[in-house]
């Protein structure tokens, strides 16, 4: 049994869906390990990871809009205004979302569905670098 | 150290949570693991998984009558309309809830507490044959 | 590799967030596993785990008024009543959030980003002891 861990930064645009599939399950694959465990996690609280479907790019645009519309920005209700009037919102996201998820791994890869695949979910409207860590332990 | 895998499917007949408890506790039980995790992964993108009470059955039912009211069908703000009415809000409900849950093994069982039990949460309204992953590590 | 667990109890005095971090990382930072992966589970289905900001008392406070409006009480809706009318909203707040949260153990410490602390995040309005089990694997 053994274990390896990766970082990597991905640069975001604006509040919506970046697919970083193809980052995670080439790394996974390098690390030759046949079964074991991914884990996913985000150190940051204002962007999530979800995994979500990979076939028509209107899901990933309804998805953010349906989250614009349950967490508005501007609600007068929020006392958190010093960051600006997405930040609030963005820790709400965060909250209803994921900040971790973990994936068997078979076969060397990770076991993601047909349909699937895996998404870091920027919640605030300015450019960010946002940092992604790896974990995976098997053989 | 050692790991197991499995992975078994559920029928499902419209919207509504599903208990999957015993199913994974009884393949759990026969792995021998007195110590370990346990990872419980789903492989779509319209139906997750979620612990919640096991006593009253109209917990779940409520749960699932709030997602119906707070993901409607029809809203006009979707896109992505092909796959029928109940789709992207399916897929809204995954995010809102959980793709994977990872578990305590303790003296050869996942460390449920007493109210809770694991289900299946089904999105969409027709039948539907849901595949899960299973992935223990321990010893 | 090896593991480790522990369990331990948080007084809550009603509905919102109860920083755990100092009590998670100190207990990690005993067991001498400098790479690995913790996990974090809590037994219960009317209060749950997230990961949250640690700057400003603010975005505590925001996010739990948020999930008060989103999840409101007296809800004539619901069919579950007997155990009170925070019970049902409690059980959909949980839905909503995390019943778990894996973190991978770098250098003898999880590695939370600057802005993480990890958050018991309470539902009922009473006072409640509530159950938090770790799970540590590495090496």
């Amino acid at each position: 049994m053994r274990q390896a861990n990766h970082k990597f930064s991905t640069s975001t645009s604006g509040k919506g869906l970046y697919n970083i599939t193809r980052e995670i399950t080439s790394w996974v694959t390098r690390q030759k390990v046949n079964t074991g465990l991914l884990t996913i996690f985000i150190p940051h609280t204002s962007a999530s990871i979800v995994i979500q479907e990979n076939a028509d790019p209107d899901v990933l645009r309804d998805l953010n809009e349906y989250f614009q519309r349950l967490v508005p920005e501007g609600d007068t209700n929020y006392l958190h205004r010093s960051e600006g009037p997405d930040d609030m919102p963005a820790h709400i996201r965060s909250a209803l979302t994921q900040t971790q998820i973990s994936i068997p791994v078979n076969s060397g890869n990770p076991s993601l569905g047909t349909w699937q695949d895996i998404y870091l979910f920027e919640h605030r409207k300015q450019s960010h670098t946002r940092l992604i860590h790896l974990h995976l332990i098997g053989q």
